[in-house]
Parts: C-alpha cells; sequence; structure tokens
C-alpha cells in the first residue's frame, strides 16, 4: 500500500479538493428527523454522520471525527466513533480520527496500537508536549501500518499563543523549535510525491505564523481548522499551502454539517457549503495561473504573497 | 460535597497513604487463571481491576487507570474502562481517570462533561500544550461538579526535556512558567486543607526540578508517576512533598500489579507489593520525626533536604 502522503495527495488530485469535513456531532444542531429514526443519542451521531458523509464524499478529500464528542457518551459513543471511521473508509474516504493523544513509553504504544493498527482510520492527531520519545511509537507503527500523523503545532485558539508561541532563549518560539523536530522526522516516512506522512497541526486563525512555520515544513502536509466558524478567511489559507498550492487541507465542521439551511433542506445545505468551501479553496489556490494545481513539481502557481 | 483536594487529603490521613495505583492492564501480564475464567480481553481486564481493587483499597487512596490500555480494544475496552472506574468508586477509592485530553473550546467542554461529569472518575489528567484558554472548561467543570485535574507539567520520561524544559528568553523553563499559571488557577478551586482541587503531574524521575516546581506550587497535588519499574527510588520523593510531609501521591503500576510472585500467589504478591510501597514512602515521609504526618499545619516534619 502506498504510504498514507502519498493516498492523499493523490485522492487531492483526483478530487481536485483539499477539504477535510469535521465530523463534530451535536445532539441539540442534529436534525430532527434523524433524533426521530434513532434508538438513542450514539446511534443519531452515528446515523447523522453516515448522512453527511453519503453527501460530501465525493467533494471531500478526508472526514475528521472528533473524539471528544463521541466519548461524551462514554463506551456507546466510542462505538459510534469506530463505526463512522468504519463506514468513512468503506466509502472511500481518508479518514483523520481526531484524538489528540499524548503519552509515554508503552502507553503510547498501546494508544498507537489503538488507532493505528485496531481501527480503520488512516492517521490520528497527536500532541507533542511530551517529547519527542513519547511520539516514537506512533511514527513507529505509522510507518509499519502505512499510516499517518499530525502533530499539533499552533493550534487555532488565542490561548496556543501561551506555550506553543513562547518565546526561547534565542530568540525564535517553540513552534520554531518544534517544526524543525518534525521535519527531522518526517524524512522518515516521505513518500513518492515529496511529502511525509508525518503532518502537523497549523491553525487557520495564525497565517502570520503559518508562513513561518511553511518555510521549515516544505515536506509536511498541515492539517487546517479553524477556517468557517472559527473565523478564519478564505484569502488567509495561501499561508499554509507551499508555492505550487499543495500540501494543505482545510477543516470546517460546523459551517459544514450545521449549515444555514436558507429554505433548503439541510441535505441540500451540507452540500451546498462542502462545495461552495471546495470551489472558495481552490480560487485561491489557482488565483493568477488559471491553472488546476497539481502537487509538486508540474505546475507552479505564481502567488503574489 | 467537599472540593476533590479535601476528599483526597482526608483520605490520606484517614488511610494513611499516599499510594495511588495505576491500573494499565495487559493481557500478556495478567494472570492465566483470570484469563481463563473471561469471555474477552476487555472482560479478562474488567476482572483483573475488580481483583486488585478488592485488594490495595485499605492501602492506595487512589487507583489510576491508563485509558490507552483500554482504548486498545476499542469500544469494548472503554466499556471496561468505565466499568473499572465505577467499581472503583464503590469500593470508596478514588479515581483518577489518566486521560491526557486537550482540546479546545467546545471540544475540551465536550470531553469536560465526558470525564468530569458523565463518569465516575473523581479527577483526570489534562495536557495543558494548547494554551490557558484549552484548561478553562475543565476548570468550570471541576468546580461545579467537585472534581480535580492533573495538569502535565513534568513528565517522567527522558524526553520531556524536550519541551517541557525548554529555556526561555528570561532563562527560565517552561515548566516554571507553566507552573506559575497553575499556582494563580489553583487560588479557584482551594480546599479548606490548603490545596486546590487543580494539581500537577511531576513525574518521579525529576527530583531536583520538582523541588523548584513544588516551590512554585505549595498548595498543589502532585501526582507523581514513574515510581517503582521507571526506576525512582524513595528517598527521591522527598523533593515532591511539602515540607510537612503533604502534598503528593506516588503513583506505580507495573510494580505493583505485575510483582514478582516469588512462590506467593499474585493476589499476595500485589498485597504486599502495596504494603511495602505504602510503608517505604510513610518511613521517608516520618523520617526525622517519628510522628505520622499531617496535611498542613499540625505537626512539621524536620526535614533536611
Amino acid at each position: 500500500m502506498d504510504n498514507f502522503a502519498d493516498r492523499l495527495i493523490q485522492d487531492i488530485r483526483r478530487k481536485n479538493s483539499c477539504v477535510c469535513v469535521g465530523l463534530d456531532p451535536r445532539l441539540d444542531l442534529i436534525p430532527k428527523e434523524i433524533i426521530d429514526q434513532s434508538k438513542s443519542p450514539p446511534d443519531a451521531i452515528f446515523n447523522f454522520n453516515k448522512a453527511i458523509i453519503d453527501i460530501v464524499k465525493d467533494d471531500v478529500v478526508a472526514v475528521k471525527p472528533q473524539s471528544a464528542f463521541y466519548e461524551l457518551y462514554l463506551s456507546d459513543g466510542v462505538r459510534s466513533f469506530f463505526d463512522t471511521i468504519d463506514y468513512a473508509h468503506r466509502q472511500g474516504l481518508l479518514v483523520i480520527a481526531d484524538v489528540k493523544r499524548s503519552d509515554i513509553g508503552s502507553t503510547a504504544e498501546a494508544y498507537a496500537e489503538a488507532y493505528l493498527k485496531n481501527s480503520q482510520a488512516d492517521a490520528i492527531t497527536i500532541n507533542p508536549f511530551l517529547g519527542m520519545d513519547s511520539i516514537e511509537p506512533f511514527v513507529k507503527l505509522a510507518h509499519e501500518e502505512a499510516k499517518g500523523l499530525f502533530i499539533l503545532l499552533k493550534t487555532s485558539n488565542p490561548g496556543s499563543e501561551d506555550f506553543q508561541s513562547i518565546v526561547l532563549k534565542d530568540g525564535t518560539r517553540l513552534y520554531q523549535v518544534m517544526a524543525e523536530k518534525i521535519a527531522l522526522l518526517g524524512k522518515r516516512l516521505l513518500g513518492k510525491n515529496g511529502y511525509s506522512s508525518i503532518g502537523a497541526v497549523v491553525g487557520a486563525t495564525f497565517p502570520d505564523q503559518a508562513k513561518v512555520i511553511r518555510k521549515l515544513l516544505p515536506n509536511t502536509v498541515f492539517l487546517v481548522p479553524g477556517y468557517g466558524r472559527q473565523g478564519a478567511k478564505a484569502e488567509d489559507l495561501l499561508s499554509y499551502f507551499n508555492p505550487d498550492c499543495s500540501g494543505a487541507i482545510i477543516n470546517a465542521s460546523r459551517s459544514i454539517i450545521y449549515p444555514e439551511t436558507k429554505c433548503r433542506n439541510w441535505q441540500d445545505a451540507i452540500r451546498e457549503a462542502t462545495k461552495e468551501m471546495k470551489d472558495q479553496i481552490n480560487k485561491i489556490r489557482t488565483q493568477n495561473t488559471g491553472f488546476i494545481p497539481n502537487a509538486f513539481g508540474t505546475v507552479f502557481c505564481i502567488l503574489v504573497y
């Protein structure tokens, strides 16, 4: 099997989409007809997710179920989490399990095995705070299982400034030091399209920092949360791509799965919100060129930034 | 209900124990008779945990199930995780769910609700890397539900030096800045015994750093992992307590739940390993005084360190 980064890049090209949809189910926002047809909250969550996946699967490259909203319903919710992963996988979507796990030694090994081997997820998010040895078991299993990692580097919340952007002795910031370590680590899982299966999470709300990070990590796929309801705009997204307009997938959750319906049914509203986001991002990626961007080496966009 | 810190301090006094047992079930190490009596791996895990809890409950102040070893078996494993929490709770033990969760906004709220409200856990571990706003939902719910938090500050692995100990612009280290923020935050959940329900995780393998952190955090309970198989020794533990020998609980997992049996049955081996650890730590706490230490204010140990 191709490594995760290659599968991702191929799917981005094939679908001409950099969109990832966050599956953050909230019972109070799930359409009433789904609730009425379901036996329990975890069942409603799974039914809602299936409906979303069926609607968006041709226009998005990946889905990202966020574990917290499933763990809320304890083990029955976690069952819906893994059922959702399985369903999305069977529909041909890449699945990023947003679990943000972190631990050390044999515990990190157990988390890696749970998500990268025992589940159908293609990639997971991890938190690097515990140090590089805490990341190693995830890298090892990602390599063995042809799976991917997205390491939290600069998250989209204001508080990410507290520690991730803290200024170090030499005047650099913590995320820069981490980025350098991720660059080195990433070489071990480099795919044939020039990207590594070790990606990074870089929030859409910090485009200036993203420019710095992008230069440090030319071979790293960025998973970019914070687009849509969190306030980031399409024009800010250029900073997250490489000069050839590849190397980032943009996640939106609430703005896609709970769109304003404006007299449409919720299915049509989700479909249109997805297509609109895909088109907006592609417009940004292709602006000033007129070409459909390709990953690496072929057509370089002339970007003014 | 008393706040978490008060319940913990009272139980430490009542049981004269600062021991926390980590419930890190590993199928290859669970006694064969438990495996034979169980229907599935998650069932064996729960049966093993019940046996451990029954054996240790009078000699330990808390148990700490480590979520990774349960998530390994996906939703069925997670069911054993919550069943274990419920069982320990019914046996009168405090339960620290070692989940090391971290996220932002409504996602952090969902994690907080899952573990601090919907489960019977008394406290959870959380990862602060995403910033102070990511911690806030946990603090809010810990306050409302009289639950506790242990924020990762300096973990026991060598790699904790990578980022947690990184040197900042002013020459201090990241864990010092974080400790100052935890001190401030802790004031909001201060109990009548002088300790806050917002604790910190400080690994047993870094006693010198622990001295620095202890001075910054006199009102913070330390959850100290790394004792036993990870190599920390009893005499190193003094650095983690306040001068009155209170304010820390010491966790051991493998050395307690998988002890060398030495011709004893595994139940006796677990019982003796627990009592031995409890006695070793109490000896350290009472050395040079002869008094049983009390939390705050009554008898102060004269410690030479």
